[in-house]
């Protein structure tokens, strides 16, 4: 599976987390946020089958811990709340027995098993969790004004500046299946709010080892394939809960549709991916990077990444300069097996780098070609089948003045 | 050898690359800069034994390889040029012809042996130099008006904003022997100057595999311990030339005074790697992070790499806003071994986390002692007997500004 094959994947415009059967959604406002909604939860009727993948970083915030330890006990969660505003991360003891409790008291409310309810947070680092204000939240967990996707998808926000959705429709063993998600990420104003939570349902049935294996496969080639500033949080997550409401034939990887879905979770998780690039802090465009011709996709992924983590090539995208200096450069230093006399570059359709040297281009059109919104940069190195994309954002003024004055 | 010991080495406040016996330099405007002097030199009376070592980018420049391969034959050079503005990188064969011609016409000029004329440049990438401008400042070498070390590091500067230079004494076998060195780096504008060039002469008597041997001890505790903003040219190369002149028992690892020369060699390049990384572009600030109690010395190198690689931790510094989350964050990121509730973070001399936990702090302190020039952040992991210190500088405005809108 190298890309999404999108002629069988109808995509739902509109779709939202609520969109598969069986899923409910909301959000409330508990003060943890000046006005915010900062509150959000997602229900399935019945316990899911669920996988996660998780920040690799040292220092694991304590509501990701807890999280995983239940996941990894019964593979199923039916709830997952989700604080905005404050990480719980760095907290200690008493940070992880806030996150039990909060874990517990949402079991409660909803009547569900505490080893199925997952807790998510994102937000300042540090800082104990005030507990009142999810107590509050959990109390209103089951009133009617305060359900809906959109309201969910606004409650796990911090300074991102648009909410990020969206979904997909597959056919398998006859039955419409949908598969959908949720995201924030990019705003890293108050102390490190970093984090890039996603959440995907989907009403298939799926066994649990195989979603596992699928999300880690498509984690890959999404999520793990974007950066804005190369800083991987305490508390990042990704969490997939199929519910089989729709009632096919359980998937894994032997069933006759496992690549159809696997490509349907792919389209939720890169789209979702890029959606978060974009609305990196203080960006103004979608950098693509697409890497062939490496020797192997993983060589090809760490080549993208270094051009999409480059300060010199992000700066020169904001100032749509066609800075191919910069790409060779970065191509170079990534520290992967290449034969420099035969990369290639492109900046869109315009080549700029062929066999390891510069060829004359349209400097006016590769100026005009970066003032774009999306840009796409290509990297050929003509040396195998590898192949990766990364995406990124360009760096700017706007970037330097949210991280140097959070507090102005 | 873990420390300068300062106490056997006297540092010459004004001494330059030909301070030590038998060096002389000089430089000279050929017209590939507009107005600013653009083609240096060092000359030793007699050749000196030298060491290299080069960047790690798959895309070498010409003068790069042209010097490496004639180095690694002979062990000497007697005279080295370097010329700014043009990188000779990506350049192709002509490129490397273009090297070639310069180091012939050199030893020429200067009747010495073809394999003993090192080659350098610096400058925008993909564009062959224009030899017309190489031709003259060969002519002019010997011109008395073009001699002095001042005019050789002014000629070696692409845009940075201060000359580099550093230099000590040390007693070898009751001879005082001199180390000196001159540098450029951080400024990165037309396409891509981000070169490191970093020249060191003494009349030290050394010999040929002991000298490549401190060499990259070194400058793994000095160049490679600095980061502007994590780019690595393909033109970066550190040179030492060890003319002999001042006759002492050639130095070897075997040698009574080996330890001291080596911390001479390692002041010389700390002082130029900080000054490199002071002098970064946009930079108002160096920023020094010391990590101990690592597993190894190369753990915590890594460590203090992340750190001060970190967009959000330069920011911070940028904005004085003691925001210990981002430290703690890229500790948690780097990869490393370490216990999370050993770590311990200070800046300056005030703790902001102990132990894996924050702890308060004066938030007031923290600014203040960020708006000094040079801040310095410590880390102990509590872990080992590991350390190191690397060197950068703040994320600014200017930093963006610069590298986004060279052409203007």
């Amino acid at each position: 599976m190298t890309s999404v094959k999108e002629k069988q994947i109808k995509i739902l415009e509109n779709g939202k987390v609520t969109t598969p059967k069986g899923f409910q959604a909301g959000g409330v406002h508990t003060g943890l946020r000046k006005t915010k909604l900062d509150f959000g939860w997602i229900h399935s009727e019945v316990p899911a089958t669920a996988a996660g993948v998780y920040t690799l970083n040292a220092f694991k915030a304590a509501p990701l811990q807890v999280t995983k330890n239940s996941l990894d006990k019964t593979g199923k969660i039916q709830t997952l709340v989700v604080n905005s505003a404050n990480a719980n991360a760095v907290t200690g003891p008493q940070g992880e027995k806030n996150a039990l409790e909060t874990q517990k008291l949402v079991a409660e409310k909803k009547g569900v098993e505490v080893d199925h309810v997952a807790v998510a947070s994102t937000g300042i680092i540090g800082v104990q969790l005030p507990m009142e204000k999810l107590y509050k939240g959990i109390n209103w967990m089951d009133e009617a004004e305060n359900q809906g996707a959109e309201r969910f998808e606004s409650a796990i926000l911090t300074t991102d500046t648009v909410t990020k959705y969206a979904a997909v429709e597959v056919e398998i063993d006859g039955k419409l299946v949908t598969i959908s998600g949720a995201a924030k990420g990019s705003g890293m104003i108050a102390p490190n709010m970093a984090t890039m939570l996603s959440f995907i349902t989907t009403d298939a049935a799926v066994e649990r080892s195989s979603l596992e294996a699928g999300l880690r496969q498509v984690t890959d080639k999404s999520f793990n394939m974007i950066t804005v500033d190369g800083d991987c949080s305490t508390n990042d997550m990704v969490l997939v809960l199929a519910n089989g409401l729709q009632k096919n034939q359980t998937l894994n990887e032997s069933h006759p549709d496992w690549d159809l879905f696997l490509n349907g979770l792919q389209y939720v998780s890169q789209d979702l991916a890029k959606q978060i690039a974009k609305d990196g802090e203080g960006a103004t465009k979608l950098i693509e990077v697409q890497v062939k011709g490496a020797g192997t996709d993983k060589a090809a992924g760490e080549i993208a990444k270094a051009i999409i983590s480059s300060n010199l090539v992000k700066a020169a995208v904001y100032g749509s300069d066609p800075n191919w200096g910069r790409i060779v450069c970065a191509v170079g230093y990534s520290e992967q097996p290449i034969e420099v006399d035969k990369v290639s570059i492109a900046l869109g359709d315009l080549q700029v780098v062929e066999n390891g040297l510069p060829i004359d281009f349209d400097e006016e059109a590769g100026t005009e070609y970066l003032q774009q919104e999306m840009v796409t940069i290509h990297v050929d190195l003509q040396n195998g089948a590898g192949e990766a994309t990364a995406w990124g954002c360009d760096l700017t003024y706007d970037y330097v003045k949210i991280n140097a004055s959070y507090r102005t």
